[in-house]
């Protein structure tokens, strides 16, 4: 990998680059003097002005930004880590545990940043959330996770809502799989000591909120994110992108670019 | 029915007087002016200090307040109606249609207020939440009904958080049973127009939360209700009684009472 | 004013063309069928691409909109007052009581529909809030209204906030600036009867948020509205446009637009 | 101070035994098996039932629960340190700084937990709050301390508004009275970088609602307490007395006493 020196900008590759994260991405880093687009590829088939292939994309950049399918970016970090001398943003979401492996393994060659939400308001949620769990006692404080999203949102929980979910079973030490409960409805019964329930809002347009509840007999403590533009994300990416610029190999997510690890 | 002049209280049997709702009426009405408990009951075969048989209780009484079991309200409505002379406040729940219908025909002879929720502030919100259905487009405002409560809770979504539902329904001239969606996990697809949702938190001793979501594409109305302490109901249910003293015959509920119908 | 036909476009002018509402407005009406922009303007002495004089762009549309400067939109409705055949809308902020006439005086000729805030949420949560404010006693609730703004805003409270206090105070039959609390601070001793608190947040970009609360002994009630995108504004123009193209001579606001009005 | 075995009960003096907090603190004990409550004192003149002198109650307990005035706090303090052999809790509000710094002074011989909240869930925050504040560039996110009370409060911000306050202030390395924006009302103009604003409401019976807000361009992250009970403060109060029972001197807080410092 190139060294950057402080006066240069990072080059930046744009993955997927006619996609809403791409053209976010591209958009955040137009007019700085920090960062600097220098490719934009698109997967095979797809034309557009200015699109490189994937190749001249991984000669000309320090770092590639891709949000695009688990495919995709596992061919990306298996090339790139062939290559050398890149480093790989990856926010690409639905990953197998096996596409999650393959491209982590890409972080014995070159740096690799994977987050499923780049937000750096989410990522200290989810440390204060392990920190709150760990502190609260589970016979006098229940967990329960709530999130909402637009109407076209296909799935729920949301990723982000799991990754709270797994942020406060880390804190009890406990695996999350353990003690969740999906979504309430019908006879129920009373709710067991320990258990993390997650609750899920539709509706508009509605970016991203989360809050995780910790609901104890005379008081309740909520830590909360809302989410007000998807440009948010892309910002998070760049950040990323400028933090593994010249980083050594590893595979590393956002608590590492925040200094939140440990 | 005794007329209760201005300055007369207004003589108040409890029916399940030993009971947690029973208690907090009666606490609620001591040292008032306005108000007087004459008669305590419970069901056959309770024994305490200073409780009466049901007949004593109706005919010492210008109102009951019953929170009870759904038998023991179809008793006392027959036995009521069939006396006269006596007015009720029903608050007891999980009422098979059959039971409402019978404590409702009550109200034939005698005024009769049944209600799920006792709260001015939850029945303000229901009227609220009709108004407001009815004047979003569906098309561009999706409704979602939020409810919390206490880990003890052994159904979900409340009764309340049903009759918001309805309300919502009712001011967009569909069946809540049409569109309703109970709770949302796993691939659910994106949310169809017109659809109302539902989700639901447990946790500590919430005594109850609940929010009804108007969620456009760049705005979110909420209307939110959170009630404090338990002896809310009672008071509720006092005020109700307070308006059922000398009342003409009819089966009411909290609207009547609040002069929020129509 | 030329009477528009079902299926014939509502023409807009809109002033102010190159400013932040002026442009939303212009991006809102591209590719639809039922509104097109005909005409567009700005201050003299602004060029810009495709922009037309004052008296042209009221030649040509059916309805000006108009988010510029008090000056500008007084100048505005009686330039157009005294030419007639069209209608305004008019979104300036900031008028004196005596512009705020002038511009009604218009209305004497023309449809005039002049707003504080062009939301569809907010105008009906000001509805609401009159009706809540009318129904609770103020000696069992008290009414605070809460706003949070981006960092830029200059004053305080919101003319939204100051909205919503008046229509709690017209529920209440009182006038706002005798029971109107504008910040609490220091030695304020305790809260009097009646009083209307304003409380106000002010970071990042939040567009809008405002909340009317109803706090009870023992329970809440909550009415609040969020904006997530200043584009709302523009549409809830369009709106009025729509509605005030081919309507009678009258000064009007969004409770009329919204059929909220009694 | 007594050695307490494992299987011994903490005793427990209850100071302003007829206040409020006193006879929470007492009715909290009783049937337990972990904390006894041995004696009963309230300020000379007051007499009732079972009550001793200070005197007396410093002989008998283990640990003083006190919350009371100031100018109380402050002669148990000063009598406990001269007498040694019992640990105190302080929880009285409106000290002044050289009140304060007299209660802390008994440290040097006993031990004393003194603190303006003793609620878990309220301690546990500010820690977060610290946490966060540092976590967040300053130039990106804004602080603001919300607040809600009852309407019988006769002070704003709450002095837990404030420790969140300096807890944030902390955070970013600055003291908190160079940069504290106290209400905002009127012409202030825009925002500047690093101030942190509190905002008051005042209504109802509402026990006491602390949200902490970083307000980003794009993102807000909240970290809220609400409590619904003042048992709450007892609880907490009584967490403390365990923990000073037979800890060494030292002027502690709810920190401490949680864990939660450095």
């Amino acid at each position: 990998m190139t060294q950057t020196a402080a006066s240069a900008p990072v080059k930046i590759a744009v993955a997927g680059a006619l996609g809403r994260m791409g053209q976010a991405v591209a958009k955040l880093c137009e007019g700085r003097d920090d960062v600097v687009v220098v490719a934009r590829y698109e997967r095979p088939g797809v034309d557009g002005e200015g699109l490189v292939s994937i190749d001249e994309a991984l000669a000309l950049a320090d770092v590639v930004i891709d949000f695009t399918t688990p495919e995709a970016s596992v061919a990306l970090a298996e090339k790139a880590a062939g290559r050398g001398g890149v480093a790989l943003v990856i926010g690409s979401t639905g990953l197998s545990p096996d596409q999650a492996r393959r491209i982590d393994q890409a972080g014995e060659r070159i740096a690799v940043v994977r987050a499923g939400n780049f937000s750096l308001g989410v990522n200290l949620l989810i440390g204060l959330t392990r920190q709150a769990a760990a502190a609260l006692d589970p016979r006098d404080f229940d967990i329960e996770v709530f999130e909402a999203h637009h109407r076209r949102k296909v799935d729920a929980p949301s990723g982000t809502a799991l990754m709270l979910g797994e942020a406060a079973a880390e804190g009890r030490c406990v695996n999350l799989a353990d003690v969740q409960v999906p979504a309430r409805h019908g006879l129920t019964g009373p709710r067991t000591e320990g258990e993390i329930g997650f609750s899920v809002v539709r509706g508009g347009d509605i970016i991203g909120e989360h809050s995780v509840v910790f609901a104890g007999d005379e008081e309740i403590l909520t830590l909360s994110h809302s989410a007000r533009d998807r440009s948010l994300f892309a910002r998070g990416a760049v950040v990323a992108a400028k933090w593994a610029a010249g980083k050594g190999a590893g595979a590393y997510d956002m608590q590492d670019v925040l200094g939140m690890r440990g």
